[in-house]
């Protein structure tokens, strides 16, 4: 159930409960250990070939003059849907902290929906299992990825009163079929995306669900192992996991929860960001030919068109707008151990599209491509760092691609390293602070703390597909 | 201090703290009780028409064409100071829920800097007392009212660079001076704010304060005592204490926090409110008349200029817009105990000034006088029956006024009424939760949940000015 039923019921019946939920995490720990109860990554593999292999799916570039029910409005060049539904490219002005000087106009996507990114959860033999789908998307390197049990637009799911199913929906946007593990609306790239925020949430259910073939349940720590592959699970299933309350361990950390709140609002205080959508149509720095819309210096990401041919999709074929950044980026935690306890370095960013000037990211989010003209002493803070980190310090590395509904191979590598204390500069530079895995957890439960990258590497932590245990 | 500072100390000093301030909520709780060690109430009011007396202040309704400063923009008619600094009145379009008939446009304040509203704290024969100040501002009903330690927009603390000093601003713009207690970014009005925050801070000092003739050091219970009086705890003051985390009482209730936190996500999903700012100028359903801006049926509020003169303030001679509301407000919570424990009724308020759309407000907060041209079943939901309310059921009952520094004896009947469980209907409308006060607490930690005015009661019910320990 997505919605709480506030009608207190009867009087008789009338009831408190603990407002915590104080077995949730034991639960949750047990699933991370609970590796293998369910099909073995052998089998897994097989299946989710078949999968693939059953559903074809086809995508080819196309100009966007071929685009159908997609064009550019005559007077402001915005690219948007027929119906005015689904998401439009429109253009942006932005200027960080009142300084004129360093503004800049950016082509963004306007999507002011919000979506449901929603996992069913279940036990089997006393061990939650997560229904996972593995569904194809248009800008997936590989197309198929693993996704969450349902991912859907308001678009999309109100279709389903027009005799369109979205399979599984039902448990989220009707009360009383289960019980809510989180529910929580977060960001996604505030530097793509203009205010964009989905639903994440996940709902345990103890009726049988009924089965379907593109669907399987996996176990938090089958997930993880899965995790250290690449391009296998999707942006959206580790947004929703990064929202689960592991462990409720580490009551102990360098700062405590109030300085750590104070430091992030003095952080969003001191940040102004002024972002103002404006036509798309002659936008400065930005060239619109007949298959993409490029940055001058072709540098950042580029707007293209594609055609999809699909055949377990809701509609067979149809074409879109999708962005394709330039170049891979590089997305990483600097760990390390404070007296024994571990700790993560994050970074308040200010990202043009959040609708809360600045949220945590991790300690390095960038595209070194568009770094490379530059001098070492202008890259991004611990970026050379993490890049020459010793291959021992390692804890996590995988390439991860983002949203294949609206991103066209937007890879990434992502990096868990854990420092040696002398690889450290003696002083943080400006917004960044030293935070536990369980802090970072605990504001994940509200919206516009972590942004979608942090939760990326989060969800590998919290499922240990990150090995951080190691010392 | 308001900035952590987030450079790890030497190496050698590195330690850990707990996350939680495990001790702070009893002190608060002894703060409340500890009524009386400073001034009494006599005293404080003696101390307090003294201050007014040694500092003229004197108000007049001016003409626009008055204002010094201040000006119509000839292109968009926004009014706005000549620096481009402080705030600016524009036009805003309302679309609520995608329903373009239900649309309107109204004036609204448009102030996007962040400005402190910080009061000190600190131990005398060890009970937590707060630094309270007399201040005039040119909206209040009476000019002074009890005021936070410090309370400045960035327009005005910036000029603390050209010698014009914010008194004991310093405790919360350097780091290290003593321990915040609560540090987070707060909406205010909604229906006259576009997306503004405040940040609210309490630190705690422990070196001595030089002492100044404008403040006063009080208990959080002479502060509920005197919150019992009309028009004298000035909002910025009740917006900051009702942040503090009283008690930790309260582990139950009738929703777990997984679920109140799951109904406030589907409220806030649910909503879609499109609000674009848009010229002041021929604003549709608005009249510009020499002396204010009034609605076509004189409903809402007004827009009027004022001149001030000054004894103790920084500038000794100013003007100003203001906002001045038609008709006083009623702003109340239902209260009622479920097994014993005090719930209140909460309602997720859309309102267009919001920055995410929801924040939970009051069950009532509405001015009866829009309504009155309205048969019964269109008022507010539970207006009536507030209105109705046995007085032995009344645990608070006082007129405040919102800040007058922006709005026009913008007073508000506040209340907390305890239902007896027959006057309750059998099912909330949609939109209502009942929480108990520790979660409103706990939500109102992090920014963007509690609306200023349910933010009030709270002040109210965690100083003890609300007797609702009664049964």
């Amino acid at each position: 159930m997505i919605r709480v039923n506030t009608a207190p019921p009867p009087r008789e019946q009338l009831a408190l409960r603990r407002r915590d939920d104080s077995d949730l995490a034991g639960r949750l720990r047990r699933s991370v250990r609970g590796y293998g109860t369910r099909p073995d990554l052998a089998e897994f593999s097989a299946w989710f070939r078949e999968r693939a292999r059953a559903s074809p799916f086809r995508v080819d570039r196309i100009a966007f003059e071929e685009l159908t029910d997609w064009s550019f409005d005559p007077v402001t060049g915005n690219l948007g849907h027929r119906t005015g539904r689904f998401f439009s490219v429109e253009g942006l002005h932005v200027e960080p902290d009142g300084a004129a000087d360093r503004s800049w106009h950016q082509p963004i996507i306007h999507q002011p929906e919000v979506g449901i990114l929603g996992i069913l959860a279940k036990e089997f033999d006393g061990v939650l299992h997560f229904l996972m789908q593995a569904k194809p998307e248009p800008g997936n390197p590989g197309l198929f990825q693993l996704s969450p049990t349902v991912q859907a637009t308001r678009s999309n799911y109100s279709r389903v009163h027009r005799g369109f199913g979205v399979r599984y929906l039902e448990y989220f946007v009707h009360p009383g079929r289960g019980r809510v593990l989180v529910d929580v609306l977060q960001s996604e790239h505030g530097s793509w995306f203009y205010r964009k925020n989905n639903r994440n949430i996940v709902v345990e259910v103890f009726d049988d669900v009924p089965p379907h073939d593109d669907f399987v349940w996996l176990t938090l720590g089958q997930i993880g192992a899965l995790l250290r592959r690449p391009n296998l699970v999707n942006m959206d299933s580790r947004s929703v996991l990064a929202c689960l309350q592991f462990g409720d361990e580490g009551f102990e950390a360098l700062h405590s929860d109030t300085e750590l709140l104070s430091w992030f609002t003095a952080e969003r205080a001191r940040r102004e960001v002024r972002a103002e959508r404006v036509p798309l149509a002659a936008l400065p720095g930005w060239e619109r030919g007949a298959r993409s819309i490029d940055h001058v210096d072709r540098r950042y990401f580029r707007v293209v068109a594609v055609s999809v041919q699909a055949g377990s999709r809701e509609i067979a074929r149809w074409t879109q707008p999708l962005i394709e950044p330039v170049g891979t980026g590089v997305t990483a935690f600097l760990a390390r151990r404070i007296r024994g306890v571990l700790h993560l370095l994050a970074h308040a960013r200010a990202e043009a599209g959040f609708r809360h000037t600045v949220e945590l990211g991790p300690t390095v989010q960038c595209t070194p491509a568009s770094y490379a003209h530059l001098p070492a002493d202008r890259h991004p803070p611990f970026l050379d760092l993490v890049l020459s980190a010793d291959p021992a310090r390692i804890r996590y590395d995988a390439v991860h691609s983002e949203e294949g509904g609206r991103f066209l191979d937007a890879e990434s590598r992502y990096l868990v390293v854990e420092t040696a204390e002398d690889d450290l500069p003696t002083s943080l530079p400006e917004g960044y602070c030293w935070l536990t895995p369980a802090q970072l957890t605990s504001l994940a439960r509200h919206g516009l703390y972590v942004n979608v990258q942090a939760r990326t590497l989060l969800a590998c932590l919290g499922t240990g597909a990150a090995e951080v245990g190691r010392t």
